[in-house]
């Protein structure tokens, strides 16, 4: 695919300085992109390499100062450089003939143009917007409902009642919907208390490989627009996830938790039962979050801190052998005064 | 649905104080019953707000005194509750017509009034039992035992030789008897030890969505009565789980543990190979268990420690830079003495 | 199955001492070993009961003495076993007739003795080796590589462009090829990086159950030769897994992760995004790695500390309140002996 600077400007909405007409047929990495690529640099560290790169074309900051040509300035580098991969790379949806073996329920509403992989089952009552791709072995349960170009990659399982946007991406082997862990017991033994709600998913959302979104006990698990999760994030019954927030790989989300918009939790990061954390708020990797965190905390370390307390603390961590024996020394250095005295 | 009180005492277990013959639509969480719907109160948080709560009907513990009417004594209020709960959204075993595409092997059984959905493989020599429900995508390989009453969400696998019991849960997404890690090395690479062996899961055992349940390298691994796990928990080759113990998610436990009865593993706790932890044993939200741990304790941290210590730990952890000053002053402190002296 | 003792020795490529002709029908671990089973001997615990041992026959190491027969001396004893195991347990490759429902796209190149459970689906531009078993519900994508010998468990996902060598076993439920976690942001939402690359998977690897591995942004996240990973393991994209390196369950790779061979990730561990791992390097379960780490070097804590120290460390933080108060007394001491001097 060959595609000229001038277009990849607009693609990128930014503002070209160079030859519109120089045809570019790729997008590559910084550090390896060759005369016919287009690439980016935002980082300092790329941004003083810019006049040794053999780019083709480089995205960079609005006010950065160099004296190469074929440039692309842009407010954000990296997110111009993703849409012009994306123009690159562009999503493909594949089309199935009728020999695709599938299973639709009764009572469904298919939009126009979805493709249904082979393999796909979709349960009864289910609305499907347009342009909507269900990959092989995706199960689509009761009473589910999905919006307009949403992607669903292989053996996803979308339980009975959920609810599912528009520009929603499921990667694959996840579940949505499966029953809260909620337990009655007598003393003795466990008795399950019926998961009565559903999962609702808002537009925008991407969700990774292999998590685990459980159905509310009452009501709605809730992940909110633009919601980004990585693989392997455990999110229970009754969560609410803010808008705009980022779940980092192996994260893990008891129930009742409230979290506000613009979050991000750093991988293998926890979050106990019933907590709220608030906007813009950041947990530092491996994280685990005991009490509620107010709006726009950063903190690390299970229990959670401070994140700068935390910094001191690790660096003395380490170094407990070598207190330790800085308060015996002072303990017998003390004995000695004391006799002294 | 509407439900008599009258019935709906029968079925928490309860004693009736008011209207037996009046009639309750739902069930809902304390803070939204209204006037058709029945609750629970168990916290001291809810029974004390009861007189305000304009639920239809609220269960409470046996001796709470209280002046509002329709309420049932019970002694497990939320136990009771749940079981009302399950009246009120009985489990839907849906069935489907000849139409729906299985692949069922050679010298299967299966009971009276099983629901296989679309895609779901049997392998040969299976048996399973009566009323049981395998979601669509379930693939049961060759020689599994499966009794009464069981139910199988959609794309789990459960592997050759696995044993289920009867009212058994397995949430979507999850293995079952995949190969145990085994492998032994001659000190360059590593050689694959056949996994032999085999999973059996006991009667009313709950497993959670996107669990990983090794077979034994040699005999079993072993769920036993009552388990329940929660998501994306792994249990190793070899393992043992006593009865009515509770994995909450992200738990992970090493090859050869044998873990007792009533044991509760909070969130992302860990237990290294080869431990025994007793009977009624909790251990803390991301708690690493080193060592075996005797019956009836509790404990914290990773390596774990008793709960109370660590409790102590964990307030002075974040401190710790403080405590490094201090040494350093007394340093200081001394030394000036010690010229004095 | 029956097999002469002098077979078993040749498969164990070790020297009997005794009866050639002896059959022994099968093998069992040592402490349940009997008369008619072969066993083997490595620690010291077992060597020492050897004499008790009912075992048929034992494998133990080349120098040890003793003085019962029907032993074979075998350098990795161990390894020795794993190969007698497999000679009883041979991996089954079951066939299917042509009646099993699966799902080949165009173009597809199948090698011969390949079995195609059901519900198998083959995408487009698809190449497979000779004797590969994809088990049911395997999704194979487009443009996908698999050369000879490769077993691939139920309900696992492979998606587009992913090359996998040959001798490779994938455990049921895991997911490879998925998106890496990859988003741009204008500082209010967050905007998909389309990832271009793909993953290629090296021969001899095994990959546990419910693992995600991710396709690289541009270029390859790349698991080497002889590489074992456990289950619940999160590799994200432009990770390189060295040769023989042991990624234990629920091990977490950030993305663009170097990691050398022959290294071992215990249980639980995590790695910071764009690190480099040196060779033989060891990360004690739970470890957080967050700086690079060279060849050789053992870590264990999070963040990650030498070894050594991290032991005496965790000795000295379930004691912080007694040095707490040791600081304490200390303080009390020094304000009194500072008055009296």
């Amino acid at each position: 695919m060959k595609i000229a600077l001038g277009e990849l400007a607009a693609v990128a909405d930014g503002k070209l300085e160079g030859d519109s007409a120089k045809f570019i047929s790729s997008a590559a990495p910084f550090e390896s992109a060759g005369p016919d690529d287009i690439t980016f640099a935002a980082a300092a560290g790329f941004l003083k390499k810019i006049n040794d790169s053999k780019a083709g074309a480089v995205i960079i900051p609005k006010k950065f100062e160099c004296e190469r040509t074929n440039i692309i300035r842009a407010d954000h580098p990296q997110l111009s450089f993703a849409r012009v991969l994306e123009r690159f790379f562009p999503t493909k949806r594949k089309t199935y003939g009728p020999d695709a073996p599938n299973y639709i329920g009764k009572n469904v509403s298919l939009g126009h143009d979805v493709s249904l992989a082979p393999f796909v089952a979709v349960g009864d009552n289910v609305t499907i917007g347009n342009r909507v791709f269900l990959h092989a072995g995706v199960i689509i349960d009761d009473d589910v409902t999905i919006g307009n170009d949403v992607e669903i990659f292989p053996n996803v399982s979308i339980l009975a009642g959920t609810r599912i946007g528009s520009r929603v991406v499921v990667q694959a082997g996840t579940v949505i919907g499966s029953d809260g862990f909620g337990f009655a017991t007598d003393g003795k033994t466990y008795f399950k208390i019926p998961q009565t709600g559903f999962v609702q998913i808002d537009d925008d959302v991407e969700i990774g490989a292999g998590n685990t979104i459980d159905r509310a006990a009452f009501g709605r698990t809730w992940i909110q627009r633009g919601v980004k999760t990585d693989n392997l994030v455990h999110i229970a019954h009754n969560v609410t996830v803010g808008e705009d927030t980022v779940l980092v790989a192996q994260v893990g989300i008891s129930g009742s938790v409230t979290i506000g918009r613009h979050v991000i939790l750093a991988g293998q990061a926890g979050v106990a039962g019933h907590l709220e954390i608030g906007d813009n708020v950041i947990v530092g990797a491996r994280g685990g979050v005991s009490k509620s965190v107010p709006s726009g905390h950063i903190v690390s370390g299970a229990p959670e801190m401070p994140h700068r307390n935390w910094l001191k603390v690790q660096r003395i961590i380490p170094r407990l052998p070598e207190l330790k024996k800085k308060i015996e020394n002072l303990e017998k250095r003390l004995d000695r005064v004391s006799k002294d005295v």
